[in-house]
């Protein structure tokens, strides 16, 4: 099919979906989409679903993404953000049900069943009741009676979904109840009408004491949700994020999957490149999702068996939005793609996913295929180099989270802590340090708390180290540092040269605007070179053993 | 007048203002409050004059608060924001007029004379033509005929306002045009009714390369006032923010004050807390101004020579809002006071008028008077050991601006920067630096571009010094600036103390309204310590010689 075909396709429909194979029962899309319209880290447009307060949305278009999220095998699909506002929290009263209610009938023809953020307060935010705790009767009784209501307009609803306990929402905890009583009392409401709560564990502390040693963020969804295995319903699905940390670049693989033996869980992705380039930035998600699923979690295991098993659920925040190509920077659409192909099948190849997303855009032609899928298989490795050598993770803006600020949230509330000095930088995690790898089966926790069989990549995600380490290629941590930040610019200008000479291969629409955002992408690379290596070279007095360029 | 005879008579009326003796023409209050009714750097509530897009007020508050301006010697007060929206915009065309001119009048009977803020693009903006190119005879046709209308309204308005070609305002320059025909096809406008243009000379570059040591921020407004000395209109008044840089706890005198001689000058302060502690942290501006007043400009003047004479107006950004007590801090009434009398009369000190605000506000007690006024005449000392020791400046959280970010303006656009590295800190400004001591008389240049006369609590704003710079008692610079920070935490201690022992004297309100402030100021000042000798220990391996503890 070619690009103009496809796009035929996406917009004019036709085509039946293609046939999926999966092993995933649930391959989820979260929108972060306020009702106001706007989308919280979104990076194309305004929402598709919502605005000024309401669901209002064109038809049309909705029947087309529908169908493309259908086409790729995502079956269930939360339109609202997890962050409910009190306007939003009313998606589950017949406020704004009737209207919901035809927005889950055009994602139903597809074969997608809807699922609801809710606010884990309602009963007292819009129910008017005194108290949202989960152990009350007018509570237990409130919970119900909405989930009965909805399902009248929404027989097929696939459950509700809820941030509690986290970045200032409250939570069971602010009531001195637990996570599981927070989950079981709407999973109890949802379960005559086979409905699920998907609980997400993005539960830490954000308003830590720069000071504090002791606690340390990528610790808290463990450490939280662990010793509740067993007291979650049957139909709580514990939603966790991929990693400890926040989506970052690298991190490894969150101890918390696969970790609870009688809970269902579901690993969140971020389809949406927060910290991965906002759209302006290319980043083929799929490179690091091949990397997640084939991680170890023992020494018989890799996260890809677990998948389909124990984790029973695959969900992404989205990347959509009213842009006229959907995802903001045309080849982004490759990472809502792969989501779903690999949602299906985690045991698909980036390579493979991209290859096939290749041609489904753009045809047969061997030349540009191939440039392309070089170019798309190396931009996660160039977006590292740039921004986040070693795991190094967090020099980032604040709030925004776009560009480089190497101290930006080195003393703030939000646990992040890089900790360099003169001399030294990252956390020490091992049992010495924080204890964080001591929550890992025991092969990955004497794997990462030795620095020698720590992979490099995430080497300072687990270790406190001097700038002069020496890596195993002989050149030191910090060489390492500098020589990656001039590699990433490089590559990114070999991105646009390679873009520059497939010019007459493309559709001149496409050409264009991933020639511009590739422009804004050199600016954003040059700036993270010299920002981190001179804060680098300030602190340490270390020059570039090759000379290059540091300003002062 | 006790302090409950003084709130009696705030707010239901009695006494006329009190005589007030003055040499400066012009003594102008600057609101910057939105018509959303947001106070922008505003930390006493919302705005007194505006909500939700219209002119709103309570009338009797607002002659309650003309009186107490009118009672200390305002005579003129601009309410509306400098940041111009549409909405305000409409405020000189009939939209808006029939408001503003009753808001007028309120303040009319109490002597003041109102202004509004103006935007300078309202041609295109409201008035739908397609420039706002201040040669173009349709631009001059359209001020004119606006000007014309509003002083049907306001037959005694002052004059408008104007911020343009300043942080992402448009101006007179993004069409190729001089400040000074900006501020004259405006000013030509209301000449007729006797009004003046008020323009703000706080044009720099807010979207500077961090990599570029060349432009300088606090050269900005004498480079571009400066050569247009004498083409300004006589009815033209340049409001000169004090300081070059941005109302900070620290910095020299502008240049740009009394250098030109054929144009009026106003000199802007801010009574707003921006950067001193917000109405949380004590900080009794009226130290900081006195000092500014008595600050040479020669070897022959001060400052306080040219007030009345080029400098014809002075002008404060308001600390007031809808707070029950007007300024947030109960004792940052003292600050609104303040300015007023030394507007009235330069040659006031801070203790004279301290000493006035406390026995209007709070009676006769000795003991009371003496502790109070010693508290506030160390105020501005303490917070400047904590936040800022020999002008460091900008290690401030970016936006909000207030609590440490040592590095979070550095690699920003803002032209702030410290370049702190390894071995030393600070900007060269002299004239082997960006010469920016230049734009001083030769006397001052001198003065400032020699380490050893420049004055040591401005010893980082013109010069670039390693850690170990010998200061005049003999410590080293970092060693003062670890024992500052040290002080400033303990002298906010000791303004607790002061406080609990007043306790008996105080009215009860008083006193528990403020010593909630004074716990929020000593963690304030503490994470302020801790953060900015932690930011220093990391980078230079400097330990306190007197072995307090310094977080690692």
């Amino acid at each position: 099919m070619s690009y103009k075909e496809y796009n035929m396709w996406l917009q004019d429909g036709g085509n039946t979906p293609p046939p999926v194979e999966t092993q995933i029962e649930e391959r989820v899309l979260n929108h972060w989409d306020n009702i106001n319209g706007h989308v919280e880290r979104g990076y194309a447009g305004d929402s598709l679903f919502f605005k000024n307060g309401n669901i209002d949305y064109d038809p049309k278009r909705i029947r087309d993404y529908a169908r493309f999220l259908s086409s790729i095998g995502i079956n269930r699909v939360c339109c609202n953000n997890v962050n409910v506002t009190e306007r939003a929290a009313q998606m589950i009263t017949d406020v704004l049900l009737p209207d919901v209610a035809k927005l889950a009938d055009i994602f139903r023809e597809f074969g997608i069943r809807f699922i609801i953020a809710v606010d884990f307060t309602s009963p007292r935010l819009i129910g008017k009741l005194d108290t949202y705790d989960p152990l009350d009767e007018k509570v237990i009784k409130w919970w119900s009676e909405a989930a009965t209501n909805v399902y009248k307009y929404i027989p097929d609803l696939a459950g509700f979904l809820v941030k509690a306990d986290s970045e200032f929402r409250d939570g069971p905890a602010a009531l001195g109840r637990t996570q599981a009583d927070g989950a079981n009392v709407i999973a109890r409401a949802l379960k005559p009408h086979s409905g699920k709560t998907y609980w997400r564990c993005f539960v830490y502390n954000c308003t830590q004491d720069w000071r504090d040693t002791k606690t340390d963020r990528p610790k808290a969804a463990y450490d939280h949700f662990y010793p509740l295995d067993g007291d979650f319903d049957e139909n709580v699905i514990l939603q966790i994020k991929h990693g400890p940390s926040d989506f970052q670049v690298r991190e490894p693989n969150s101890p918390l999957l696969g970790a609870m033996k009688h809970t269902d869980q579901a690993i969140e992705l971020q389809v949406t490149q927060e910290y991965t380039g906002q759209q302006i930035d290319l980043y083929a998600l799929a490179v690091q999702w091949e990397e997640i699923f084939s991680a170890p979690v023992s020494d018989t295991q890799t996260m890809r068996d677990l998948m389909g098993n124990k984790v029973s659920a695959i969900v992404a925040v989205a990347n959509t939005g009213t842009d006229i190509n959907w995802t903001g920077h045309t080849l982004a659409q490759a990472n809502l793609y792969s989501f779903g192909r690999m949602a299906c099948n985690p045991s698909l190849t980036a390579n493979e996913v991209l290859t096939e997303w290749i041609k489904l855009t753009f045809g047969e032609n061997k030349e540009l295929n191939k440039a392309l899928l070089d170019m798309l298989l190396a931009s996660r490795s160039t977006y590292e180099k740039y921004t986040s050598p070693l795991a190094l993770g967090w020099m980032v803006n604040i709030s925004h989270h776009y560009g480089p600020s190497p101290e930006g949230y080195e003393f703030m509330k939000w646990g992040t802590y890089h900790r360099a000095n003169h001399k030294e930088i990252g956390v020490d995690r091992t049992e010495k340090g924080t204890g964080y790898t001591t929550q890992y089966h025991p092969y990955l926790d004497k794997l990462y708390s030795n620095k020698e069989t720590c992979p490099e990549n995430m080497l300072l995600y687990f270790h406190r180290l001097p700038y002069d380490y020496k890596l195993k290629d002989g050149r030191t941590l910090l060489q390492f540092i500098y020589d990656t930040h001039f590699e990433g610019v490089e590559e990114v200008e070999g991105f646009i040269n390679t873009w520059d000479n497939l010019k007459s291969l493309l559709p001149n629409e496409a050409y264009e605007s991933v020639a511009e955002k590739l422009k804004l992408q050199l600016l954003n690379a040059k700036e993270w070179c010299d920002v981190v290596n001179t804060f680098f070279r300030r602190l340490t007095e270390i020059n570039d053993e090759k000379g290059r360029h540091i300003y002062d």
